[in-house]
């Protein structure tokens, strides 16, 4: 490896999230005065996250560094790489940089968004470089469970930096080429400074199977169901996956409708960019369906992961407009549930089957994500310095650095970071110097980050036990109460069939507020701290329930 | 088989729950003047139960059949076959049959609901019979993840029909006998009406491991790990599973502290009954842990399952108040994470792995339900006329359905029952003849069934998108407003930076009210729908929320 001046300025890889959960990614990279940003993506919000629809990290760095930042680089099109991009972009108004594809996803989004004319974009080809302020960063074909996607080397005047984005090795992929082995081997010899290598998969033996083996699952499926009609509900962003399907399809004969609309926008893309390869006359429309027998129709669907909006459920629940799913019918998951989406995926399973159709869900997927075998592959070639695993749970990051700590990697060399830590990195010497602010902006309809801390533990105490609103009126000059208290729940108990607990409660604020009055006291934060205490406790003693007890005063 | 008098009476068969559900086990068997109930189990409350404990049987059909109802036969001890006894009861007041075990749980949960007193109870041996009316009732052993488990042979002047509860065969169980083979294959000899058997495994191919494996593993794991203090997490009521954590920690020298409420219960009542050989001053309380070097602690501990209140998440977080996980400590999960719990589980797992602690969580658990191989084994046994798979998701009854065809039983009499579904059964015929009704009972702190889909509703739309309340008193003469209208809110925006928001939806309720009193409008109900949808519209436009609305007019 290089010797480098020890006075040199340091390079920081500052991640601003994806290192506490799985999504959000996104890390800058900053030396002197540049820097750049690797993905910029969405998480979805954890079970307690009432009523928000996704959350984006919190890049008040970039925001006070604005001058310094001189571009998005994204490895690929996934939304916990891509889906900030268009909230983050309102602020940091960047040049986005990445594959054909990528950007062609990128720009579906930006439309939306009504971002487009104000953004920047610009499209790299594998083993092409850009140049931005003190960093060189160039793309390095590999592959995923989304086509297009990229590994990247960044070139810093303190060393290289090889981040794999999230990753597999596919010998014989579906699309395009495999994974660019020599060209990571090429800069190993180089000399690299730190891996960051995907640990999704790091606490799987082996290697991953390659995305073609699923095509030859199909085409046994097909075989075996040839007098069925049939349905493969896949990830909307698998392009390949939808190759496949469509290739197994033309082979038996039968036409091929997408379902879903984020599969249908994908799939558009993708095409117009040249990206599948669909027969002439095999996709057709879904109002079409009706000229054909059920054993000549294939129907990709969206809704693999038991989403309750999704066209699977819809068709599989009789309220799809077009299509319904019923006996003779068979599905396919392609697909295996993400974590936390189990129940939600036994659940559509158990209704088909109920329907009558007839349903597989095993051995008809492969990860996009490297095992074992690959990581170890990608360290071999790479050689680096230090190893600082990306992309997972902590335990998964615990997975990589075992693996990397095995193949020889210095223990002190081998660096768990958490998001938001500044990580000062040069041959001598790397810790971190910092913290920088981070965390998740929960987004809420339009809303984006008025939904709080306060506001979420409202929502979980609404959803406990309910409200009980006390409302009453009181005269402006006497003090007296002149109409109420008088008792309004939502959530709480079944109002007409608990006639005699809410009268009593009634009994009880009455008794709460007139001991206040009688004594003088018409404070109306006293008057409110009474009534709240009071039909708390009554409640409490009752039910064993807690619920939000609000009590709103009138002045008249 | 025995031929039968067809004009003889039928017997039914009627589940009252679990099937399509996993838990809440309760099922009828009626035969003339006789009601003979097997188990009266729980479930635990679906996702979007919100604010909800448990759920429990409607057993309306027992309550208008009262004098019919002989008793509960119960097959083991597990909540989702005797959590809703205390709560049936009440209404359903018959004797209770089962093993000791049983029984001893069964007085627990009758002590806590002070229902010991007026409860029958009667403990019955293995092989044993009792008659209730015109029913027989044998107990045959079987083996379980919780000792004293017992399939059940009903005999009825209709035939016989063997159920066999949650069952596994293990040749060489921790505690007492293997599974009664020899009595399954006399009864079948005899000829058997129906088998109703356990399908929650029938999805997977082979046998399940004996409860002894896992024996060894701890051996294995203890001699890894001679220097750290070892934690063992799993199912409060796996008794065997506790005995061999128990016998590894003597071998090894170790002193062992239980801790979590429910477990230290069982633990108590399965050692008072003789289910635990407990070796001398191997058991401590844990006050006396700080005597011992780390090295010789074991503490067994519930929260497998990653529930935050359990003593497991106490312990990682440090909130526990005498035990605190940390760096040198290895935790074994002695448990699989139940279907819904995978991500409280890995929340756990990356807690205690950033403490620093050794994690250990793969190959430590068999489960206790048979797979396809031992559900063969019992049929080809016993040998049934029917087949009523039991136990499980409707993929499960699907996946036994398939498994009792392959052995050769014709499709017709391969029954899949809903729950509420009266089936009638005779050597000549097998035909559902009629409904009961059947439900979940929702149980809320002290209210059982005053929470229903209303309420649920509520719960839902509060913990989606919080409420706007909107207040205003009007005067019962004029009808005009003398005070407000007033927005409260919780659970909708952070209300002190949406000061404008607010303002503006003053703005328009207030608009909406004047444009209806100008208009000579004055009925409430117009009042508050005008509020309600000019409200709503405009927080909808803002917001792309629907938060709930509950306007509140005061007369004074």
């Amino acid at each position: 490896m290089k010797k480098m001046n020890s006075n040199a300025s340091k390079l920081k890889i500052i991640p601003l999230g994806g290192l506490e959960q799985i999504g959000m990614n996104i890390t800058a990279f900053e030396y002197e005065d540049s820097i750049v940003v690797v993905d910029c993506g969405l998480s979805f919000p954890a079970d307690d996250m009432l009523g928000i629809d996704l959350v984006i990290p919190d890049v008040t760095y970039l925001k006070d560094n604005i001058d310094k930042v001189k571009g998005f680089v994204i490895t690929h099109g996934h939304e916990d790489h891509i889906g900030a991009l268009p909230y983050v972009l309102k602020d940091v108004n960047v040049p986005v940089y990445a594959t054909k594809l990528t950007i062609g996803l990128i720009e579906h989004k930006l439309k939306e968004h009504n971002l487009l004319k104000g953004t920047k974009r610009k499209v790299v080809k594998f083993g092409q470089s850009i140049n931005l302020g003190q960093f060189r960063i160039e793309f390095i074909k590999t592959n995923h469970s989304i086509v297009d996607a990229s590994a990247l080397a960044i070139y810093s005047p303190a060393g290289i930096v090889v981040h794999t984005g999230d990753f597999k090795v596919d010998y014989t992929p579906v699309f395009g080429d495999a994974i660019d082995l020599q060209r990571f081997a090429e800069i190993g010899k180089k000399g690299v400074l730190a891996l960051m290598c995907d640990s999704t998969n790091a606490e799987r033996p082996g290697f991953t199977a390659s995305e073609k083996t699923v095509g030859k699952t199909f085409d046994n499926l097909f075989e075996e169901h040839k007098n069925s009609r049939i349905f493969v509900a896949t990830f909307a962003s698998n392009v390949d996956r939808v190759q496949q399907v469509i290739n197994t399809a033309y082979k038996f004969g039968r036409k091929v409708v997408v379902e879903g609309r984020s599969m249908v926008s994908t799939i558009e893309i993708a095409s117009n960019l040249g990206y599948l390869n669909i027969p002439d006359q095999t996709l057709i429309e879904v109002d079409q369906l009706k000229n054909y027998p059920p054993e000549q129709q294939v129907i990709i669907t969206t809704g693999s992961q038991g989403e309750s909006m999704a066209a699977l459920s819809r068709m599989a629940a009789s309220i799809h407009k077009k299509i319904t799913i019923g006996a003779g019918d068979t599905v396919i998951f392609s697909s295996s549930p993400i974590p936390g989406n189990e129940k939600a995926v036994t659940k559509i399973i158990n209704e088909l089957l109920r329907k009558g159709a007839d349903v597989i869900f095993q051995d008809t997927h492969v990860s996009g994500h490297a095992c074992q075998e690959e990581i170890k592959l990608i360290y071999t070639l790479v050689k680096p310095k230090y190893s600082i695993p990306v992309h997972g749970e902590y335990k998964h990051l615990r997975a990589q650095a075992k693996i990397a700590e095995n193949l020889g990697i210095a223990k002190e060399n081998i660096l768990i970071m958490s998001s938001g830590d500044v990580l000062e990195l040069s041959e001598e010497r790397a810790c971190v110097s910092g913290k920088v602010p981070v965390g998740g902006i929960l987004v809420d309809g339009l809303g984006v980050g008025d939904v709080g801390s306060v506001v979420l533990r409202d929502r979980q105490h609404l959803a406990e036990d309910g409200i009980l609103i006390v409302v009453m009126a009181l005269d402006s000059y006497s003090g007296q109460i002149v109409s109420g208290p008088d008792i309004v729940t939502r959530g709480f108990v079944y109002v007409k069939e608990s006639d005699q607990l809410m009268e009593e409660a009634r009994v009880v604020v009455d008794q709460a507020l007139w001991n206040c009055l009688d004594r003088g006291v018409t404070d109306w934060g006293k008057l409110k701290a009474a009534t709240k205490d009071a039909l708390g406790d009554y409640v409490w003693k009752k039910t064993k329930r807690r619920p939000m007890i609000l009590p709103i005063i009138m002045e008249v």
